[in-house]
This record gives C-alpha cells, sequence and structure tokens, in this order.
C-alpha cells in the first residue's frame, strides 16, 4: 500500500512538472521584460510557497475594453453601433431632418454632427440606447455584432480583438484569476457577445449604462430602458464602479489610455502584489498609432504615471508576433 | 486496451451512482411537497436529459438576504447597528442632543425617532453610512458584527442564519448554480461577512447603496462614501439590481416579503424552469410568526400570487427540522 502510494506521487508530480513544462500560454508575446513581468506577477502570487501568495478568491482583474481588448479607431465600436441605429431609425423620426445633431448625420457629416460635444454624442445615445425593453436592445446589439465589418480592415469587429490578450485572459483564468471588464463603453452593449468572444460573463461586465424602470407590459413584466445617465464608468468612475460591482480592489488591472489611470491607481494603492499595464498603441501599420494627443484613447497622464511607477507600458509593435486572431470564414 | 477502458467507465458509473445515493443535501428540510419541488427543479434543470436542462452558466440563483437567509425581528439587523453607531457618535455631536431624530435616540426613544418616518431612517443611515472611506466602513461592520449578539436569542448576528436556507444555498452551488444575494439592505453591510457565512463572494451580492466618490487623501487614492443615495434595492428595483449587476435572468428566486415580489415575478417570466420561492415565517415558538399586516417584512400580494401561481411558500414551522446552526462557542 505504501509503495502503490509512493508511485502515485511520483506519477502526480510528473504530471505536474508536465503541466509547467508545456507549451507558452502567451504565444502571442514577443520574450522581453513586458511579458516576463506579466509571467513573474502571476507566479509570484499563485506559487502557494511565495511571499506574496494571494488566495484565489482575490484574484480579481479587471480590463478596460476599448482599445485594450478591443480596437478603438477610427471610432468607438459603440459610436458605429449608435450611428447604424440612427440610420435604422430615421424613417420613424421625421424631425431629424432640421434637428441637430441627427441632420448632420443625415448628410453624412459626423464632425459637424459631434460638434456639439458631449450634449451631441448624449442626444445620439439616448436616441438610439433607450425606449425600448433591455430584451430588444439586446436583439439589436446581437444581430448588428454578427453581421458589421470595420472600414478599414474588413473584419467583423469581434474579430478584431488583440489576440494577445485573448491569450492573457486565458492565462490570467487558467491561473484561478476572475476576469472582468471595466469600461468607458455601456454595459449593455458588451454583454451581449462578451462571454462568447472574451470568456468573461455578463456578471463580470462593468460600464457604463443608463437607467432602467420594471414595468409591466401585457401581463409580461419589462425592464425598460430609461433616456437617463444613470453612471459614467470612466476615469475617476472606474474605482467607483469596481466597489459597485465588484466589492474588491483589484490586484491586476489593464487599460490603454487615461480613462483608466484611476482604475490602475486604486489597483496599485492594494497591500499586496500587483500588476499595473497600459497597452500603448504604437503600431501604425498593423494597427494604429497614438498616445499623448489623440481625441481617442488619450495616454498622457498614463505614461507619466507609468514611467514614474515602473508599471508595465506593452509596447504593441514590439511586443506582440500578431495584433488579431487567424479570421474565421472569408469574404 | 479496450477492455481497460470498459473497466474505467464501470468504475466511474459507480463513483457516479455512489454521489448519487449520498446523504440527504437538504438535512434541516423536512420530506414534502416543498423539500420535492426544490429537489425536482434542480433534476429537472441539470440531468443531461432532461428537456428542460439549462446550462451551468445560465444557472443564476438570487437570495434576499433579511428574512430569507437570516432574520429579520425585531428590528432590520443592519438598523441595530446603525443604532450603535449613532450611539458610539453621539460624543463628537452635541447637536444631536435636540436634533430629531437623534434626540429621541438619545433617550431610548426608537418609535418618536422613527416617527418621521423614510426621512428619519434616511437621516440616521446618512450619518451613520457615509463621512468615512469604503475601507473604514468596511472595518466598522466587521467589528460590530463579530461581537454584537441578538436581544432575544443571544446569539451573534451571523450565527441567526437559517440553517436550512444554507444547505440550500450549498445544494445549489454543487449543482452548478452561482448563488446571489438581492437584498433591500446595503450592499457594503453585507459583503464583509457574506462570504464567510454564505459562501456568498463580494462580486455576488447586490443591495442598497449610497454614493462614493474616488478621491487623493495624502496621496493615497481612497473612496469615500457620500450622504447621498445611489440605488434602492427593493421592489420594483430588484429586477433592475438584477439586470444591473448580474446581466442575466434568475431562474430561481427566493424571498420572504412583498419586497421580493417583482424579482420573483422577473424570474418566473423566464423561458424555461424556473423556481419561485417564498419562506413563510410561521414559527411563533422557534423564531417570529408574521406576514400580511407585518410592519417588517410584510407578506401579503406576494402570498396572493404564490397562491394563484403555484409558487412554493415554505411554512418555517413545518418544514424546517431546525431554525439556526449549532451554536459555536459559548457565552
Amino acid at each position: 500500500m505504501r509503495i502503490h502510494r509512493l508511485a502515485f506521487a511520483v506519477v502526480a508530480l510528473f504530471c505536474t512538472l508536465a503541466a509547467h513544462a508545456q507549451t507558452d500560454p502567451l504565444p502571442s508575446w514577443n520574450a522581453g521584460p513586458h511579458k516576463q513581468a506579466i509571467v513573474a506577477f502571476v507566479r509570484s502570487v499563485t506559487l502557494k510557497s511565495s511571499p506574496k501568495f494571494v488566495p484565489p478568491e482575490e484574484r480579481i482583474a479587471t480590463f478596460d475594453n476599448d482599445g485594450t481588448l478591443w480596437g478603438e479607431q477610427p471610432i468607438y465600436v459603440q459610436l458605429a453601433f449608435a450611428l447604424d441605429r440612427v440610420k435604422a431609425l430615421t424613417p420613424q423620426h421625421p424631425e431629424w431632418k432640421t434637428q441637430e445633431p441627427f441632420a448632420s448625420l443625415q448628410k453624412g457629416d459626423l464632425k459637424s454632427a459631434l460638434a456639439g460635444g458631449e450634449r451631441a454624442l448624449l442626444e445620439i445615445v439616448m436616441a438610439t440606447h433607450a425606449g425600448m425593453t433591455t430584451e430588444a436592445f439586446d436583439k439589436s446589439v446581437k444581430d448588428w455584432i454578427a453581421t458589421t465589418r470595420h472600414p478599414k480592415t474588413g473584419r467583423l469587429y469581434t474579430e478584431m480583438v488583440y489576440q494577445p490578450m485573448l491569450e492573457l485572459l486565458a492565462y490570467l483564468r487558467a491561473n484561478g484569476f476572475k476576469t472582468f471588464i471595466v469600461s468607458g463603453g455601456g454595459i449593455e452593449f458588451m454583454r451581449p457577445w462578451a462571454e462568447r468572444v472574451y470568456g468573461v460573463p455578463p456578471e463580470q461586465v462593468v460600464g457604463s449604462s443608463i437607467k432602467t424602470k420594471f414595468v409591466m407590459q401585457d401581463g409580461k413584466p419589462v425592464l425598460l430602458r430609461l433616456p437617463e445617465l444613470n453612471f459614467i464608468d470612466d476615469g475617476d468612475g472606474k474605482p467607483v464602479g469596481i466597489q459597485q460591482h465588484i466589492g474588491r480592489r483589484p490586484i491586476a488591472a489593464f487599460g490603454n489610455s487615461d480613462g483608466d489611470l484611476q482604475m490602475l491607481q486604486w489597483t496599485a494603492a492594494g497591500s499586496g502584489a500587483t500588476l499595473c499595464l497600459f497597452v500603448h498603441h504604437t503600431d501604425a501599420e498593423r494597427e494604429y498609432a497614438y498616445d499623448r494627443t489623440s481625441s481617442i484613447g488619450k495616454l498622457d497622464l498614463g505614461l507619466d504615471e507609468a514611467a514614474k511607477r515602473g508599471w508595465t507600458v506593452v509596447d504593441m509593435k514590439n511586443d506582440w508576433k500578431v495584433i488579431y486572431p487567424p479570421k474565421h470564414g472569408g469574404h
């Protein structure tokens, strides 16, 4: 019996060693200090013998979405969705012919439409995201995302997620992390596809939202989406959204813009080992190159603070072997 | 090799059968139609061969807290906490000597203090729940809940959870369910102990909240709790809170009062098999007996709708062998 147990232990040990020696969990990342920083952090919090060991239930990792998990150029995907919805709804809104920002949108003049700033953007969002049930909105997102392609690459938007970040999500989960999205984008715009594309279930998506109201429609309970802001999950709002939805401080946070800075600060202020990482868009050829002066995904204060504090700044051009996953189905 | 595989399959089958034949997962529940309804529902959604099979990621179960998972009489536990905080804070607030509702509280006159209705209650909550960091509030809850005992039973409040409901939580989780708390109580009042007591982690607690704000204090980022309501997770608010935090409709919902009715309606309107259950407080001897006319945990419309729709109404007196778990440590 003793020998039997010993044999079993030896086999188990070999299995463990084999598992450790298995293929690189981050194959799309070039070797170098940034990949090394990620792997070293994960080892330090998961090895039982490590002084920085963190129990699995506290292994919370938060990911920004636009520009961190998928592309955000030349315009946010959700804005492309809203503009398509405006087109679809225009026949029902004759008053939009003269009413801004819709009048400019009908002329195809996005720049004039958005000249009204935040207020114009809010009008577009409310006209396209409110006034229906949560189920109807969910369906409109699913239908759109299943068919709409990026103007430059011709890929479906869900094929414009970053392959190295998909590997990072999977690597963290394989090491007992719970992965959350914490995005300035709409929570209900991401949930319909985030589980399929990122492996992140709806209950682990945090985002901006409008208010909803519970009402009975023909004896059936529905949630109506109201044209009223509920929460902006950006900048200062990200730690607030994290506390509201997760109730624990992340030990790892991933972003790409100054809108993620407070999330990284909040994470870095934790008591144990932490990993704070910015994705820096440096690849004009394979993707886009932008940072300190960009109107979308501006990364300025974040770069300074990352340098000062030794956070990891991923150089897309040099750190990533590929940007996007292999295409499924051709066109 | 073929035979080896067959032998393995036979062993696996026996292990499965043995697991199924194992001890009753709900030992504190008396046999009868209510226990049977729970077990039948769980089997119907978990057996792969069942026409009502639900994949694990969609097995969402939501539990009210006060009166469903733990006691709520003679006053809500969170109100007892607030009153103790008022006492602790009184030396710093000389103005409370003449200011209601605090003046009455100082005289020990709870009835007069609460005569101001919702407004008075709100003043008590804001005076005791706001004006500190989330970390400081978390600590004050942990300190209080670790030591304070119920006036009637002398038990710690965390020992006044319902043993049959603890078994139900564990039974559902063992069957692949994700269990959430969806309570009218404060989300940050429950999180500090819900994981230890119920096995429900902070990110699966939904509740009422006040607003918080991200600020730098001496170069350290903190979340300040503001004296401003953010969300009331009760009645109509429960389906709203469920959508906001979970983003999926539950397939099982558990409550004890009319404040849970909309959560059960929202659950019952799902497309597959659902379980809607009210805990009916019928045991004046071992706990409390109250329903249609109670000022706390009123269950009136809910009883009517449950009867009409065939929802499960647990009769605490007859369905539960015990109310509370065995005591740990004496006093």
